[in-house]
Order: structure tokens, then sequence, then C-alpha cells
């Protein structure tokens, strides 16, 4: 194995995750091109771990990789619950101060959606016999999985099987299946056997031996029980001693002859379905499976949540619990989806991004928003800054209560980051770089703990849901405590300088190929944004415990922060001194095929040069935009362009943003193609451990705050609107305070539409004129727009390091 | 357990150690004052793991803890072979390209030491019976280690045992033990068993149970013998696969009666003497133990080379052995004494420390000079740069040999730092901040990989090693090479900026309380010497591979070399923008006794505050002082003292070294009695792992370099005479050029004479003076010197970090 592949492989599942350029696109894989299905017609066996992650259902709670009906072949079997973790010990051959012990890594937990099959005494395999068709299409509109496959047994035994998976957006724990047989050709025997399956045998996931010990069997039974069609298994976990109930029943519908039994055991229960079926004649049997885990509840009040929910599903069959889950999908799209009159496949990509990211959050409740969703174990099922700085501005937009809990859920882990700032001497609250319940997971502090602005991005995203809300409750409630913690922390991190201004020294910013650096421009600029915002919060919401001193310390911290700026380069830095290092050797990179470049480069080399693995100058261009000049942006984008090398998910949709804003769309296009594409295209070769979620949601940002022009704030909602060359129509619809509002931009003109009780102000932007439009519930208003003009020649990226280009798409 | 206490545990054997001031001096265990010996009067049990240390004998290849003869009780029981180890997994939660996988452990190898004693069937046990007198003499002057025991077993019996160790100088692979056992009060039966024991139980050394696994049992037998008074282990370590020897023979004096057995199984062999004693009778036993080890040579082999020593050893007799032994170290002190008319405990220490640096390195031959000598496990023991800037300056003006042999071990590592430096994407050799056999053992690179000073320290060890020696084939054959393959480096890790200077960006300095700051003043400085040093050296030598271009860039960068200074401050900046950094909270950390401070604070904030754990830019005062005015030392001096807590051991000599410089002579020896009583008085309270070998070699840099004033170069040898208060005299020798110049100042003079064959030219500073003095073999010289007049007042230390007084001494 050589370096960079031992590497490789002790990154899986870590945070360093490779990214790569357009030049190495998996191709050969790809889905038709329509605009609300992802169909796969055929099945590659060399992609089902990939599969799996794209076809993968959640509701935020519950999630179930696309693994076929019958288990085999698999590329990784996974159903997870939000949260429902083991911990792990975190090993270092140097300790320190304030390392993390243990970590947590989100579990595999019983399988439920099993079914197999038996064929004429065949197990079905499709690995064996002949595929005469197979097809699986993700229906995103109204959120199911469907699966037909025509398949001829090794003895010549014809059957076709048509099958509907969904995860439940108005029932949180229940999973439900469709599974229908019938015989092709002629009359067959089968057996069918649905399955309830603990502690799976699944790759190995790390290298440390203890680590591989705890995830295997990571559950120990404690009850099981079988009746009618049901069986229900319960388990907890070895360390963190979490209870675990899985349910399943089913209803079947079969000719008259067939037999039944269920069976229950420690780690497995089956319920068998045994018949003979003729030409026209089905087997259908719907399943139902329900999960509920708790740290507190006794497992009777598991038992009875779990099968309560069974019952109820039964009650309300198939077709009701479908039907409801589809009405919920339908009332979400209205207001959250994207249409666009371009490449179809980006339509497609845009739209399955706004659906995994919904998905990943929709009926969380209060726990985290993992940066893999629940589709997979990457970074082991946990949630980092991606949540709140990538997600959440669409949620906040689009689906507004989801977007709450995941803020709740901060709230809710308050008290351990007020500890872990204790014991980085700091005040108020420092919130973790990596977690599942609010525990610091990261055993590489540099691009960890360091990466303080995580605490500004969850401070200015309550901040930004309040101001998409008014929601005063959540303002008081939620907002208010988050930025006063989070603005102590700002406070006792940083200083004021004999210049006069306030600094924040050795902190790490998004840019993760930089670290430990002085007033990292990102940080300080949304640590004023903090700050600012937690003002504003305490004088609308007073507390007994901030004083009118501490508000003003706050107020004066915002004004003196600094922001780094090299005169004679005439351009912002990264952080004090950072435009004065030396440049990477890209040309080196690009000759020696090196990128991800962290496979091929210690961070002692990248660290102490010009070289940026994602946005970070640029996404303070973004959410710090009224901090810089239109001149300012167009200069800093055009000088760190050359020196970003996108070795991260997290990049692309920002420099599709400000590329738009700063007047080059079709890079923008490009950018968006990438960002939107990341999981569909396999980018990153690692969409196998789950989607990127934040990625997915940047295809949304790309749009609609790129090519949309929306900003949020400070006043009222603004818009400066374009289009891409060649686009004859873009639009997308938010949910500003409760009312609907839809912009729809075609060449040259701008549509905006709300519906709702109260009128919406809103600015439009053109050129440099922006004025306020003030909509009433159903009166369109139609604007003329032209494009930004831009500044700079188009700029080049590091050799080899272009983004996809958008013109090879449908 | 406390999260202080948690931290400590993990990291105890670790290069984070803590370091503590005068405060919590361990008292109670002192020593009497005695010039020449090191005394234990009595046996404190609780202070065994800690005499052991003190006690230990070594020759550079062989090291034994000074453990009681009869093994129990012990505190760690530990014998060395210099670079015996077996590599440990580092393990890593987060992994890294150029992370080092596996480490390198050293092992305690076969006991030889051990002689147990049973007296009338009760074994010798000093926890039971009763004590009547104990006593332990290391008698610095002989190199030997004495005891005599008088002992009541618990049924009565008396006996009084006297026994005399050692490890040769003249003999590499021996040990040699003379004992004695009498009767006192009547007559006993006396059963006494020498061992050799392999794979002995020790206290656990790691937290991962991977490493504990392998360091227990860590000895795979491959042979075992026995034969008349003889036995020999062989054995090889597991992964490593290194084979080791140990081998035993005795010469016994008894009275008729006495019958022996000699017995070998795979882990142990025992030769047993049986006898009764009467008053006046006496049963002696010399034990001669040879070890020998390989990677390479056969078992054949190596069970010859101990057989033959043996036999050596027996044809010599102890008397014979130890004899030369004697003549030896006779030898060494006659051009290394150090001879003080001050406190006389501080005499004992500094001739202590003399001792423990010379026996860590007499016989190494080409193998590393660990942090701890060959005196216990701590830093697993690890070879750092400690060797190169501390150790090295007193090999190399007192026992050339010895110190040549230490370069010559780098040189033979320089392949794999060739193969380092490509992995840090650097050119020449970058050499491990860690290691046994070469490799990078550092897990944590920002305090390790990061280090980049240590290629300077050696580079500049060698170079100064020529300057003593002129050597012409260790300057052709291993300064050459070094300084080459380190000017390279350097070329590669800087650049020229856009201001004309050479800079170094994103390395650590020597305070490990920082870590990746752009142009760290002594890394800067040092990497100058080293490319002026290696510029001389391919002038003198010249070589095919170095053209006039890549010299003249060595010159360039040198000339170029970057040395940051504040303005507004007028001091110069241990790293760029360092002072303008915040100041750590010193007061807070006395009132909550938090030192050392890395067991209380992360490096998060440690590293982005102005708080310095060892001297740093003051290290650059001492060894790069040309680059400095009088006047800058003094107030760069004033500056960082009140900064610099000394958590580090490595501190203290370079303060003294300074503060006498700058004309702060109380400070200095206040200095010079902590670094001398490092281990004497425990002051870090880990000298139970090993001694503190760079500290103590410390005390005679602060003795010889301090008060003495000594700086080598660039072209003769320079003395700037003082002394501390009160004190009469002092006088010590270094071996120029094969010559021995013997210096002595008292109140007002210094006498400097010379002994050789050629006319020495030193320089005689005082005042702003300097004058050349020529001095002839047995002509002394005396010149007068009166006091530097300090420009500042007598610096503060952070509250509570105040040097040991000197004040408190006898």
């Amino acid at each position: 194995m050589s370096e960079a592949q031992r590497i490789k492989a002790e990154l899986s599942g870590r945070r360093r995750e490779p990214a790569v350029g357009s030049h190495v696109v998996s191709g050969g894989h790809r889905f038709p091109s329509e605009p609300w299905h992802l169909r796969e017609v055929g099945l590659d066996q060399n992609y089902l771990a990939e599969t799996e992650s794209l076809f993968a259902l959640s509701n935020g709670h519950i999630g179930v990789r696309g693994n076929l009906d019958e288990g085999d072949p698999h590329g990784l079997p996974g159903t997870y619950l939000n949260s429902f973790s083991e911990a792990r010990p975190l090993p270092y051959a140097e300790a320190g101060y304030g390392y993390p012990e243990s970590g947590e890594t989100i579990l595999n937990v019983t399988n439920g959606k099993l079914i197999r099959l038996l064929v004429d005494d065949e197990p079905l395999d499709l690995r064996y016999g002949k595929i005469v068709s197979h097809e699986r299409v993700l229906d995103m509109r109204r959120g199911c999985l469907e699966r037909t496959v025509h398949w001829c047994s090794p003895a010549g035994a014809q059957i076709k099987i048509t099958s509907t998976r969904l995860v439940s957006l108005t029932r949180r724990s229940l999973v439900a299946i469709d599974y229908r047989v019938e015989p092709v050709a002629g009359p067959v025997r089968i057996v069918l056997q649905s399955e309830l399956v603990a502690n799976e045998a699944t790759p190995q996931q790390s290298g440390d031996p203890r680590v591989t010990a705890m995830i295997e069997n990571a559950l120990e039974p404690i009850e099981h029980l079988s009746e009618g069609h049901r069986a229900l298994l319960l388990h907890r976990t070895r360390a963190s001693q979490l209870h675990l109930a899985a349910g399943m029943d089913h209803v079947i519908e079969a000719p008259d002859r067939y037999s039944t039994e269920v069976t229950a055991w420690p780690d497995w229960a089956r319920l068998t379905v045994s018949t003979e079926l003729s030409v026209g004649e089905q087997l259908r049997v719907t399943k139902f499976v329900t999960y509920g885990w708790s740290s507190l509840r006794s497992v009777p009040a598991l038992r009875d949540q779990v099968s309560a929910a069974l019952l109820s599903a039964r009650d309300a069959g198939w077709d009701g619990v479908q039907r409801e889950h589809e009405e919920a999908y339908a009332e979400f799209w209205s207001g959250a989806d994207v249409e666009l009159d371009g490449p179809v496949q980006l339509q497609q990509a845009v739209r399955f991004g706004i659906f995994h990211a919904h998905q990943a959050a929709a009926r969380a409740e209060e726990r985290g928003i993992p940066a893999k969703g629940l589709t997979g174990t990457g970074y082991d099922g946990h949630a980092f800054w991606d949540t709140e700085a990538f997600v959440l501005p669409l949620l906040s937009a689009t689906a507004p209560e989801a977007a709450a809990d995941a803020l709740r859920w901060r709230l809710s882990t308050l008290s351990l980051a007020q500890e872990r700032a204790r014991v980085l001497r700091l005040s108020g609250a420092s919130f973790p770089w990596r977690t599942i319940h609010g525990h610091e997971c990261s055993a590489y502090w540099p691009a960890g703990t360091a990466a303080l602005h995580v605490n500004a991005d969850i401070a200015v995203a309550a901040a930004r849901h309040l101001w998409w809300t008014g929601d005063e409750d959540f303002g008081r409630d939620c907002a208010t405590p988050l930025l006063v913690e989070t603005a102590r922390l700002w406070l006792s991190a940083g200083y004021v300088g004999d210049d006069g201004q306030f600094h924040i020294d050795g902190v790490t910013g998004p840019d993760e190929y930089s670290a430990l650096a002085d007033d990292n421009a990102y940080t300080n600029l949304m640590a004023a944004q903090n700050l600012r915002s937690a003002v504003a919060a305490v004088r609308r919401w007073p507390r007994e415990d901030v004083g009118e001193e501490e508000i003003a310390s706050w107020q004066d911290a915002a004004d003196l922060m600094a922001l780094p700026y090299n005169d004679d380069k005439r351009v912002h830095e990264q952080a004090r001194g950072f435009t004065a290092l030396q440049p990477w050797d890209f040309e080196r990179s690009a000759t020696h095929d090196e990128y991800p470049l962290l496979l091929h480069a210690p961070y002692f080399d990248l660290y102490r040069r010009q070289v940026i693995k994602q946005a970070d100058l640029v996404l303070a261009l973004h959410w710090c935009g009224e901090a810089f000049t239109a001149q300012e942006k167009a200069r800093a984008f055009a000088y760190y362009e050359p020196l970003t090398v996108r070795d991260s998910s997290l990049s692309a949709c920002t420099q599709a943003v400000v590329a738009a804003e700063v007047g080059h769309l079709e890079l923008a296009a490009d950018y968006l193609a990438e960002a939107a594409l990341m999981d569909l295209d396999n980018l990153e070769h690692n969409s196998r451990d789950g989607l990127h979620i934040a990625s997915l949601a940047g295809g949304w940002l790309a749009l609609v705050a790129g090519f949309g022009g929306m900003r949020d704030g400070p006043e009222h909602l603004l818009f400066r609107p374009q289009l891409p060359p060649g686009w004859r129509r873009l639009r997308f619809a938010v949910r500003p305070r409760g009312q609907r509002l839809t912009v729809e931009i075609t060449p040259g003109l701008v549509r905006y539409e709300v519906a709702g009780s109260e009128p919406l102000v809103i600015v439009h932007c053109t050129g440099e004129r922006r004025s306020e439009v003030r909509l009433r519930s159903g009166v369109p208003v139609t604007r003329k727009w032209r494009p930004v003009r831009p500044r700079t020649p188009r700029p080049q990226q590091p050799p080899g390091r272009e983004p996809l280009a958008i013109g090879r798409l449908d």
C-alpha cells in the first residue's frame, strides 16, 4: 500500500476528506436526467455502496440506506437512528490537557428493511441467476424509493418484484415497505422471510482494534418476542447504555394457500410466509418497522412505544401511511422547490440536494444534523459547523421548524459547551467541532478545538433563523442564550491590542490547510456579527445576568474588530500575515497528481504556505459581505481563486455565490454544478460513506444566493437577480415569516410574488441601484435586471483544479 | 482522579514533562554535602525509585539503575543497553500524512545485578527484620556505587553486607559486583543466589493496552545454558528482532565448607552458594555480568562475545577490573573537573551533573545519548535536541571522543533524515525530534516535526566539535556531510520575502508553549550559523556535489536571515509578532497553583499568549550572542524573564548563563543551583523515571559559560570571568585541541594555565575590553576582572516561579 493509500485508508470516515476536481470525475455511472426522479436502470454491483447512499431514505430521526430488500449483495448495510451511538476511546500517543478521551460513533442499528425471498427454494440473490431487468427510482417529490426487479432464477423460475419503501415524515418512528411478488412465466413456490437483524457484520471502520471490537457486536440483547405477524427485539449499547427497541408487523395479501411462521431470537426475528403463486397471482406484504431508543426511558416504555406505533401504522394501512407522507412532502416542496430552465441534470441535482438536506433534518427534533445526514457512517456520524453554515440557511428559508429544532439541539448542549469553554480557559460557551451528543470528539485540536468560528456559525444561524421566522419564543428562549454565551466566548478569546483593534489570535478558520492563525478574517467578522446580534437580542429580551457594561463591551469589540488587509497587494488577508507566506507549488502538485493535498503533504508544509483547502476569506465575502466594497470583493475573489484547491466539499457552493456576485456567471454555474453533483457524480470518491449534505444544500445556496443574489438582512430580504448564460428561467420559493415568496428570474426580468397574510417588503438590486419593493399577497411585481459587470478577468484556479464544467451537462 | 492528575498520568514518561520552582522542592530528602560523594544514610523506601535513578551507573552502553542488590523492594527495576528497544504502535484518533506509525521504546533487559541472600533460611528483604544501618555511596571520582548493610533478620540473625558495583569504562560490556557477607553476632547459615532474570515485571508504562502487551514479556527466549559458575541467557525482541545475550560468571571466596549449584531456564539463571559462616568469616562473591546485543550478528557470535568478555574479566579479577576503571575516571576528571569554593552542596551537585552526563555518553560509541541517559525509561529512552544543545558543549570540551561518537551516531542516521525531509517536502536532511534509531518517533507534530531547530542544533554541535578538536577526519567525514545536508534543509525551508529578508515560517522553537511560529529568532540565528559553517566546511573540504552557486545561496540566506524586532518595545521578538500577543495571566496561575501550566491549560491557550516554557530568545542570546549588542541582550533578558515559567528542565542553565552575562550574578547563581539540583532535589518530581541529563550538563554550562563567561569562537576561546557574591574561587578545566586549559577565578583575578604541546591563544574580557592572551604550557597567566555592571534592575520572574534560591544551600 502506498503512503497515500495508507493515509487515505486511515482517514476514511474522518474529517480530512479528499475532494477532487473535474479531471477525476468517476464517469461511467450516470443517471438519466429527469427533473423529479433519480433512476437507476440495471444494477452496477461495483457501485452498490454509492447507490445505497444516494437512495437512502430518512426523516432525520431514522435513516435507512438504499440496501436491496434482500440484504445481499450490499456495499454497507445501514440503518441509523439519529444520535444512537456508542462511546469509543480516542487514543493519543502523546496526550495533552483538554484532549477529549472518548469519542462517539453512530451505530448501525437493528436492520428492519430485510425481506428475503426463496423462489422454488433458491434464494433471490442478484449475483446468481439472471437479472432480466432492475430499476430503482428515488421519487423526490413523493419521498419514496421504488424498485422493480424481473429475475430469472438459476433454475429458470421467473418472478417480478415491486417494492416501495418510505421513512415516514408524519410518523417519526416508522419505516414502511410495500413488497409484491408475482410469477412471470409459470407457477413458483415462494418463501418470503421478513426479518429484524441486530449486530450485522459490517466492513471494518477503524485501524484501532479497540474501536473495531466496540463496533462489532455493539448491541447487547435484552429481550426478544414474537406474536402473530409481529416481532420485537430490544438491545442496549455496552458502554453508553442506550436502549433500543425495534419492532415489525406485517399485512399479508396472498392467494388462499399460504402459511406463516414467526420466531424471535436475541439478535434476530423472522416472519416467514410460504405460498405458491400462479401467473396472475401476487403475494403482497406490507411491512411496518418501528424504532425507539432512549438513554432514560425504561425497557417496558420503549417496548410499548414501538408496539403502539406498529398498531397505529397497521390501522392506517399502507395507503394511509403513504398518503399522509406524500401530502407532507407536497407541502414542503411548495415552499422549497427550485425550478430551472437550464440543464435538466442540474435541475435533478439541485432537487436531489434539497431533498436530502431536508430528509436529514425534518424530524430530527432536537438532535444534531450529521455531516452525512443518516445516509452512512462517514465522520462517525458527527455533526460539524456544516449544519449551521450550509444547511440551516436552506432550512430556515424553507423548512423553518426543522431549522429551529437543530438550533434547539445546540441549546440543549449548552452546559457541555460551557464546561468546554472552562477547559479552554474561556468564558461563555465553546461548542464542539465534531460531536453527536455535544461532547467535543475532535482528536486533532489544531483543526478542531481551535476552529472557534463554529461558535459564531451557530450563533449567527440562530440570529438568522430569528430574522427569517420572527419567532419570539425562539428568539427569547433559544437564540438569546446562544448569542449571549457565544458573545462571552468572543470577548474572552480576543483582546484590544496596542493598535486599538480587537484581535482574536491563534484560531483556525474554515480553511483546513491553515491553522492557528491570528485574526482570521472570517472568524473575526462572524464574531462581530455574533456580538452585534447578542447586543440586539438582549436589548429585545433583557436578561438579569447581562448588564449595560457587558453589552457595551460586546458592541465595542464588534466595532473594533480587526480585519487584516495587505496595503501593498490591496487585498484582504485570510489571516494576519497570510499574504506574505510562500505560495504553494501548484505546478508540482498538478504534475505529480497530488490532489487532494492532504494525502500527499504534511500539515507542516500546508500550514506554512499560501494554499487554501476551502473558501475562507471568500466565505466571509458571502456571509459578511457588508464589510467589503464591491471593488474589494472582486479583488479578493481574484486573489484567492488561484490559491483555492477545493480539497473540501464545503467550497464550490461558496465560490459559486461569490463568483455570481462579482459577475463571473459562467464560473458560478460551473461551481454550482460541482456542488450539486458532489454525490451524484461521486466527485470525492467517498459517497459510499454517506452523502455530503452541506454541499448538497450548497447547490440551493448557489442558485438562490448566487443567481438569485438573495441576502437576508439587515432589514429586508435583498435580491440581485441574474442568470447564467443560456438559461431561460430560474424560479424558487422561500418562506420568510410564515409567508411564501416566489422569485422567478427570466432574461432581463424578475417577478416577485408573495402568498401570505401580510405585505412583504423586499429590496431589488441591479447594477448600483437598490429599490424597495412592497409586495402584497397574490399581486406579483416585475422588475428589470442586468448582469453584474465583472471588474477582473475570469480568475484561474490552480492547475488541474478547475471546477466541473457545466458545459458538459445535458 | 482530577483532570490534572489524569493528564499527568498520561504524560508520564513523555516529553511534556512538568517542571517546578522553588516552592515545591520535595524537601525532606537531602544528602550530606560532600564534594565527591553522594551518600544516603538509612533507606527511605518511599524514595526508592528516585534514588535508583540518582545511584544509576552507566558507561553509555550499559546502564543499571541503583536497585538494591537483592532486587526487592524496588521502585523501578532497570537494566538498559543503549538503543536496545522494541517497536511500538503510535496510535492516532485522527491520522495525517507523514505521521510516524511506529515508535520505539527502550527495554529493561536481562537483570544481571541480582544477588539474593537467605540468612538462616530467611530471605534478606529490608522490609522485614530490622535495618541496623544502611548506607549507599556514589563515589563520583572512582565511578562506583558502594553499599553497606547491617541487618538483623526477623529471627534475630545479624549480618553485614558490603557490596561495590561498577559499570566498566574500560570494558564496554561489563558490569562487576564485589559482594561480601559476614555474620555479626553469631554463626549464620547463608545461601546466596546470584541471578540473571529476563522479562521482569515492571510498573505499567502506557495507557495503551497494545503498548503494555508489547513491553511485558518483550523478550523471547532463544537459548539458555549454565556450566561451572557461569550461565548465559539469549533472547530476542518480538517485533524488532534484536538479539540479546547476557552472561554471568563468579569468583567465590568462602570458608572451606560450601557448595554451589548452577542452573538455567529460558527466562532465568541462578548460581547458588550455600555455606555456614562464623563470626570473623566472610563469604565473598565477585560477579561479572556481560552483555551483547545486535540486529545483525548471529546468536553464536553474541554467545561467544559475552563468554569472551566474561573470561577476560575473570582473568583480570575484581582488583584489575576496578583499577583500570578508576584510572579511566581519574583521566576524565583531570580535564573535566570543576572546583568551587562556595556552597559544598553545589560543588557536589555540579560534579554529580558532570559525572552523569559523562556516564551517559562515555562508551555509547555511535549510539544516541538519551535525554535520561541510561538511568530510566522516561521519554521511552529517546534522544532529543538536548544532546546537541546542552550535553555536547560539555563533552566536546571535556570528553571529546564521546562527543564525536554522538555526532557520528547522527551521521549514521543521515539517510533516514534525508527520507524524512522528502516526506516533509524539504531538501537535505531533517533529523527526528525524538528517536532511538533515527526514525521520527514524535506523535505530536506541532512540537516535534515542526521543531526544525534540532537540525541546526546538530549541525552547529558538529561545527563546534570540530572547532574544539581541530580533528580533520571528523571535519571532513562527519561535520561536513551533516552541515551540507542541514544547510540544504534550511534553504528549502525558508525563502526571501518581499522585504529582502530570509524567512523561515511555521516552525516551533525551543519554547514548547509556542508553536508554528514565523521567524523564530533562535531557529533563524542557528540556521544562519549552520549555513555559515556549511560554507566554511565545503571551502575547507570541497565536495563534488556542492557547487559555487549552492555555496553562494547558503551565504546569502545566512546574510539575509530575518531577526524579528519590535521597534516600539525596543526588544527582539521570540518570533514574528510574539510581543504583540496577549500576556498570560500569571497571577491567576500563581493563585490557583497551576504550574506546570501544561497540566492545567490546553495548548490552544498557551500557544496564543506570551508565556514561555523555557529559554528560547534567551537561548539565542547565549549561543548566538554575536547577533546582539550588550544593550540588546540586557533588554531582551529583562523582557523575557517575567514571561518564562521554566516548566522545562532545559531553561534554568541558560538563564544562568545570560543572567551572568548581563550582570545579574546573584540571579545567575540561583539558576545555576536550580539546574544542578534538578534531580538531587527532584525539582520536577519525576526523577524516578530517570535523570535530566541536559539539565545536569547545564550545571556545568552555568558555571563555565556563565561565571567563566566562556564562549567558543569565532577564532579563540573567550572568557569573561566573574564570581557570584561570596564565592572565593572557581576553577575548571577544558580540553581545547588536545591540550588541557585550566581557568581559576578568584575575587578580581583570573589565572589561565595550559598543559600541552602547543601554545594557546585565548581572549580575556572584562568590561568593554578584550585582550588576547598567549599561553604556553606550564606558564600560568593572571589577569584582572571586574563584574559586569547590570543595565537593568534584577528582573522579576512570574509570581511563584522564582528560581531555587542559592541562599538556602549549605
